[in-house]
Formats: structure tokens, sequence, C-alpha cells
């Protein structure tokens, strides 16, 4: 399998990349890489080219620009040359740490969508981490790719994500909640009301109904759906009362001397513990799901282990192929019509 | 000053709603309170009736009820006939622990709405908990009060919100904030997008942009101004993480054998400083703003020193005379031709 690398995006592109990419080559024999970005900058890092090839790209798009106006007008970007390489079949999928915003263009106006899906999802795996829950973590989209979303789109992140947790966890019949502002059927607005009638009268998916963002990191269910700007303020909320957890204690300790001090020092594999179970980006990258391949985009501040462990994920889509189960899902007349009706309400 | 309370409302009614009113009543000597609820049950408790008086009612809306059909068939239940005491002016404030939905409809329906206000908004004062920060708390409202809103509701919320802060937080001139999908003035849907543009051509009002969900805990802003749906998943979701994070921190010293138990001991007084900070309900109750009269809730899970601090709330509430400068505000034919020129998004 070929995976094409954004070898310029990120904080620390291109040299945890780079670093990133051996690591992967050299823990997995059957993948090829092709890098692209400027060759000066990325030659000198790079140990050995076994099963690496560099394809030198002039532009650079940068964190804070339009992501729509940059694909189009960057076409020598390393990002638009490798979701080129992807749409040719050069390569099977797509990977970058760089800007989400033309990260995510890319995929949809390059590699394009799989017929029948209007619109592709942002999907991230989460830890599921209240220690009352057997689960380890789970899929959760959209995370933000669409700030407006309609009914179908929400009943296809169900399917897509049903199919993401059944070949990326291995989850045989995943379990599907809908994020609402209650536990109850008749909870939501229009639009999740009305969701909620759909995914439970969908035979083919194991829905087991609302699961409020109070209980997102409970682990009740192996799929959570959600339209994109709730789904993305519950997850910025929870990142952000994590990590102001985290600083308060830090401060705390700081300012509670030398006996705080200690107790910090005894208690650290507990804090350790904390911080990885709290973490939301231990599984990988954030997954373009819709897409006709693999479209993935890691944290910015990814050092090489994380690109590394990104790769592991991405090696996993591709095997399992989890972009043709979808493809085949949708190319059937029956669920196209299902998906048209579904939209009842605007 | 008169105060009307729920005493049957909340798990711990009518004991923890009695000792809580005794208590203060015996701070606040300018207070009388009335009582609503079951005689046989409350007289018992009472240790003295100074300044405290009881009327019994026959009906009780319990938890899970329908909150608009159960006040409009519970006639005499203690919710209803307190909220009826403010509408005929027989007391000053409406206070409850009970069905949340119900003492919102009864605020709502009997209490009644400021003239000019289309839709009240239920606030609460979040701590700014992050280190980073100075400020001690901030006003955010809706926290879910209506899960489908326009553009003129989150206008008026803004104005709510700035002179709650101002009377009952006593800042002069309060920053406000509007909770967005981004910092930058295009984030967000249509809705966001508008509402920002209204917020900022405001003149009476010190808007100073937008904040992200992230960062709420940060104290970025005195109000935060959101809609009842996105307030609620973000509130529930800050919630629940830093429950979730307790309940990990508590789970792996229990399982960290006796380091981790001596590590928590020592550094309880972090661990009682971070909880205090981190508590959503550290500041009294929620408030349905944009009411004739201070209609407030407290959590259900209450006890009697959480009474008495929502009280004392109420207190400042009602000496502020808060309600009247929104009145005010509000009873102006420009101020109402201009929030009806607001809504030009449906």
């Amino acid at each position: 399998m070929k995976i094409a690398v954004d070898a310029m995006g990120g904080d620390h592109a291109p040299k945890e990349i780079v670093l990133g990419v051996e690591q992967a080559r050299d823990l997995y024999s059957d993948i090829e890489f092709t890098l692209y970005g400027d060759q000066a900058q990325i030659n000198p890092l790079l140990t050995n080219q076994d099963r690496i090839t560099v394809v030198h790209t002039s532009e650079m798009i940068e964190m804070g620009e339009e992501p729509v106006r940059a694909i189009r007008s960057k076409k020598d970007s390393s990002i638009v040359r490798a979701a080129t390489a992807v749409k040719e079949k050069e390569a099977d999928a797509f990977f970058s740490a760089g800007n989400t915003g033309a990260v995510m263009a890319a995929g949809l106006f390059i590699v394009g969508r799989i017929k029948g899906i209007d619109r592709p999802g942002l999907t991230s795996i989460l830890p599921a981490a209240h220690p009352d829950t057997d689960k380890q973590n789970f899929v959760y989209l959209d995370t933000g790719a669409n700030a407006e979303s309609k009914e179908k789109n929400l009943v296809q992140y169900a399917y897509l994500g049903k199919f993401y947790a059944q070949k990326v966890l291995g989850i045989e019949n995943p379990s599907i909640a809908l994020l609402n502002n209650g536990e109850e059927e008749d909870k939501g607005d229009r639009l999740h009301k009305a969701v909620w009638q759909s995914l439970n009268s969908a035979d083919d998916l194991n829905f087991i109904g609302n699961v409020e963002a109070g209980s997102l990191l409970m682990g009740k269910a192996d799929v959570v759906v959600t339209d994109g700007w709730t789904g993305n303020a519950a997850l910025k909320a929870t990142e952000g009362t994590a990590k102001t957890m985290l600083a308060l204690i830090k401060d705390s300790i700081l300012k509670g001397g030398l006996r705080a001090k200690l107790g910090y020092l005894i208690l650290k594999p507990v804090f350790s513990i904390v911080g990885k179970n709290m973490s939301t980006s231990t599984y990988g990258g954030a997954v373009l799901l819709g897409l006709k391949a693999p479209v993935v985009k890691t944290h910015g501040s990814s050092k090489a282990d994380a690109i590394k462990n990104t790769i592991g994920q991405i090696k996993t889509m591709i095997e399992s192929q989890v972009v043709n189960q979808t493809v085949d899902y949708f190319n059937n007349q029956e669920v196209l019509e299902k998906m048209d009706k579904t939209d009842k309400i605007d």
C-alpha cells in the first residue's frame, strides 16, 4: 500500500513528519510513502530512502489561510499534490498534520465524496475515560466539518461511524447513540428529534438512543453521532475542561509548598494514568469519513511518535477496506432513496 | 423583602429546604419567607416561625413530569402557588429546587416575561477556574431554556447578562463574548455570524468577540452569550468531564495501593481547591432572566448550605433591582424597534 504524506504541515514539520514516517516504514514492511514538500529541507532529514519517495513542491499552505481559496490557488502545495496523488490512484491514503480546513477541503474537492454521501464527517476516536465503563474508546462524528447539518447528514454519519467502528476498532455490532440534550426520545430541537426517529427505525443500525454531552466520556455507545456544530462544542468543552483541571492541579501543587510537591511525586503514576486516559488524541488522527480514500489529519503539534501511530491507523483503514464497504453500502438504489426520504425537515 | 419558597422541590425536600431557609432567616434580618408545601411535613421541621409563614398545598410536581402540563393541571402544587404569589406581588422572588422545566414554565406562564423580552434565558454563574485568569467567575446564558433560538434572543441575552453581571457580580462595564466555533469574526453558522454583527454594532455593549467552548473556563469575558442548545451541550460536557476526571483520579488512587493513598492524603488540600474551583454550582442557583421577578432554581441535590447561599443571591438580585433595570431598558420604543430589526435570519 502507498500513503501520500504532506511533509510540510504541522508545527514541527518537516522534521517530526520525516522521523515518524521513517519509524513507520521500519515497523510496517508493506507500506510505501511519498513525501510531498520542500526537497531541500526533507532530504537531509532522511536516514535512508528505502520505500520513501520525495516529491518536491514549491508552495505551502499556512495554518491561518482560508482553506478553499488556498487549495484552489496553491496547486503546487504539499497538501494539493498529496491529495491529487490519491485522486489519481497513485496512493491509497492522504495524511497531513497541516491546516485542518485545507486538508478537509482537499479531501472534499480533490479526493472526492463517495456517491450517496452528501457531506463527509470529521471523525475522532475518543477515550471512554470514566472508570465505570468497560470500553476503551468510541467513535465520534462529526467533530466540526459542517457547522450546519441536515437530517440525512446525521443518518449518513451513523453508517460511516458504524463501518469505522467495525473495521478499525473491530466491534462486530457497534452500538450507536445520538448526542442530544436529554436521554428521552422526545428531547432536542426539530433536527435531533427527526434524526432520533430515523436512526431508531433503521433495521441495520444498533441504535441505543440519546446520550448527553455530560456522559460523553462514560462510554455508553461505540459510536456517538452528532451534528458538527454541537459535536465541535462538546468536544472542545471536554478538551478545555481536562486542560483547565490539569492546569489547576499543577498550579495548586506549585503553590502548595513542599508538602504538595511530595504528594505530587508520590501520585505521579496516578496523574500519568489520568492524563493518558483523558487525552482526546491518544488514538491517532481525525479522519474525514465519506471520501473515496482515507484522508487523515493529526494534530499540528504531533511529534514523530504520534505520526507513526497515525500511520498505523491508516494502515488498518486501508487493509480493512472500510472505504469499499461504505461505497458498496451507498451504491444501492434503495439506500439512496431512503436517504432522500429522510430529509423531512430543512 | 419577601421570598416565596417551593418547600417540596428537590431530593432532600422538605427537610434541607426548611433548614436552609431557617439559616438564611437567621442571617438576613430583612427577609420574610413563605414556604409552600405539605404543612404536616414542614411544621415539625421548623425550629421557630419567626418571619416564616407556611402555606399548605395539596399537590406535588414530581421530577419526571411534563412541565407545561404539570403547571396547568396541578394548580395547588407548591410550584404553582409560589409562582402565583410572585405574580400577585405577595412576594418579590420565587425559589425552588424542584423540576427545572416546571419551575421555568411557572416563571414563564405565571410570573411572566418582561415586555420586550421574547424568551427568558436560564443563567448560571460559572467558575473561571483556569489559574491563568484573574476573574473568579462569569455569567453564562442560555444554559438550556430554549433549544431553538433566533438572533434577537441572543442579543437580548447579552443585555440580560450585562445587567446581571453589573448588579449581582458588581462589574461596572462587563465584557461580553459570544460562544462560537472559532474566535474570528466570520466563524459559526448563519445564526452566530449574524449575532456577532449585532453585538459588535451595539454601542452599549462591551463586546469582545467570540470565545470557544474549549476556553470557557479561562474567564475571557464577564458574560458569555450562547443559544440554549449549544450552551447546554458545552456546560454539560464541562461538568461531565470534571466529574469523569475526578472519578478517574479516585479510581486510580484506589487501585494504586498504599503509596497512592499516602499521596492522596498529602495532596488532599490540592484536590479540595480543584474540586471547589471546578464546581459549576458554587455560586448559587440558575436564574431565569427576563422575567418580571427573580425566579431561581437550585440543583435538586442541594443541601441546607446551598439553599442558604442561593437565598443570599436572591437577596442581592432584589436589592440591586436588576429586574427594574431590565424593565426600564426594554421599555423603550427605540430598543424594541432595534430588536425587531435584529431578526434578519430565521
